[in-house]
């Protein structure tokens, strides 16, 4: 399956005021079944009646994966049977469709996962690595507020000069899990999709300084999509990845490379807490996959950023003006 | 108002099944409003009908601090008028009650906003602290999946043989806000409660050498509580603060004490990003709130730690055996 998240503005001006709507879609990509229009239908047709029809389906089906993933096995089950029978009224164009964030997850974590990526950005520092990155699959944290879908516009933030792609996939969870063996890992990963990790860099060296990991370098954009596609038709052990700005190619790389691939670095992610359905455990920016490690290229305002994957398709954002104002702190003694 | 969510295991087995509630506490924390058949008998003694009664108070005041704030100030004043009527069929008593985290944020940011603990934590490294800490509020962002009530026990992770508390204030927010200024932020606050930002000190500062901040240094368990105690009954701003270790106290601090105040860390917090209703935002530890402060002290399985804050209550809790096994990462090769 490949799963969508969309407001469907043209469509149906009311399906906008309903929020974002969960759709399979075809492999096409212009296509695609609208979940709880389907479940609703189906119900109906197995004699129930509309009010309560509509009542079930917006309970199993609402406009979040997380919902979806939370409702657990028979739900999926559901979710299977529909997309298969692919009833043609519950067929939605995705021309005009506004795509968003296809995971919304409970926890963001973003894995330090690719060795290469690890030395190009130390080796600006002109120091090592720290010998823990190397130890364990490190993570910071990211906001899920401010997850956004495919052909979003990205925002500048007011307190940066320096904003950066980064080339990245990003493992849904399917089912809880705790204290996860490498081996068992996997089970528990509902699908992957593309994710771009937006930096701005200029916060990100500043704060991470403290010690305490990026916030305000990462926080402002985080992009997922365009679909998140199921691990039983996508192997994501060996895809080829690719950058464009403005149409050029301006980086490749392959999943393979992964220092710690999903299983170890989702394991690690549930030792002494859980995995939630719905949680993303994102892989790191690939080696080469960041314009920190293309000679410093820095984005403008106006760029494209694409990042291509093999199987599951292209995530395209146009990266906004810059935002004047905003609070900046001042100062303060140290002791 | 004071507002606690609970399991009410002995006074209901049902209520068990149904999961937390929020509650309203009276001062003495004997007994406190369950909100949710409040808000039904209310609608019933308006001429509504039982069934729908039951709809909407379970649709306005589910278990979920979060879910009740989002409903915004509509719902809010609503639980004020209930918690001002009192309704005696809706009163239970507290004796025998689990304590959840009466906060179940979207996302949690813990502030290094005490200048002293700033320095103390640094002293052991025999450098000064990076003067980012005093040029911006730095957070890290911390795991909402671990969070715990008062009582709850503790659960020692396999990883670790060094585990400490930390003595902090967390504010919930109320309404949504983004690059909101320091003067504007605190109208974006509910309330305030205790928070003891568990630590295991051995992992935390192995892998915070990797700069990406804390995750199984502090992700294991968070406890707040006992109350979230509104800002209209409360200024948070002078509070008197202590810890208990096994009924001695150790260490006494006052809120007034921060070097970033709730007002600025909120800010800073919403720069660039929203600050959603139900968020957490921590103080950070006072100065000598930590064992670490305190001459390396170090907790041992079954001590017990409370933190008491004037106007708020105490929050206690036992630390549980540690557990053995987990899965640990094996050393890559570096580049």
């Amino acid at each position: 399956m490949r799963i969508a998240r969309v407001l469907l503005e043209r469509a149906d001006r009311v399906g906008l005021a309903e929020g974002p709507r969960l759709v399979a879609c075809d492999p096409d990509g212009l296509v695609a079944l609208d979940l709880r229009r389907a479940a609703a239908l189906d119900v109906l047709e197995h004699h129930g009646e509309a009010e309560q029809a509509r009542r079930i389906a917006a309970t199993c089906f609402p406009g979040s994966l997380t919902s979806v993933l939370a409702g657990g096995e028979e739900v999926l089950e559901w979710m299977r049977r529909l997309v298969a029978r692919r009833d043609p009224d519950a067929l939605v164009s995705l021309e005009g469709a506004r795509f968003c964030s296809p995971a919304d997850p409970p926890a963001y974590r973003d894995v330090m996962g690719f060795g290469a990526h690890i030395e190009n950005t130390w080796a600006r520092t002109g120091r090592p690595p720290p010998s823990v990155l190397y130890e364990l699959p490190l993570y910071y944290k990211g906001s899920t507020a401010t997850f956004l879908g495919h052909g979003a516009t990205v925002p500048w933030p007011p307190y940066s000069d320096w904003l950066d792609f980064e080339l990245e996939l990003a493992y849904v969870i399917g089912r809880r899990g705790e204290d996860l063996e490498p081996e068992a890992a996997m089970a528990h990963v509902f699908g992957v999709t593309i994710l771009n990790d937006f930096s701005a860099r200029d916060m990100q060296f500043h704060e991470m300084r403290g010690r305490l990991g990026p916030a305000k370098g990462k926080d402002f954009a985080t992009v997922l999509g365009p679909v998140v596609v199921t691990l039983d038709e996508l192997d994501p052990g060996a895809l080829d990845m690719l950058v464009m700005v403005n149409g050029e190619v301006v980086s490749r790389a392959s999943s393979a490379q992964a220092t710690w691939g999903p299983a170890e670095s989702i394991a690690w992610a549930s030792a002494a807490e859980p995995v939630r359905p719905g949680d993303v455990v994102a892989s790191g920016c690939v080696g080469r996959g960041s314009g920190l490690e293309l000679g410093e290229r820095r984005l403008a305002p106006g760029d494209r950023v694409e990042l291509r994957v093999e199987g599951i398709g292209t995530l395209g954002n146009v990266v906004g003006e810059r935002r004047s104002g905003g609070w900046r702190p001042t100062k303060k003694a140290s002791g």
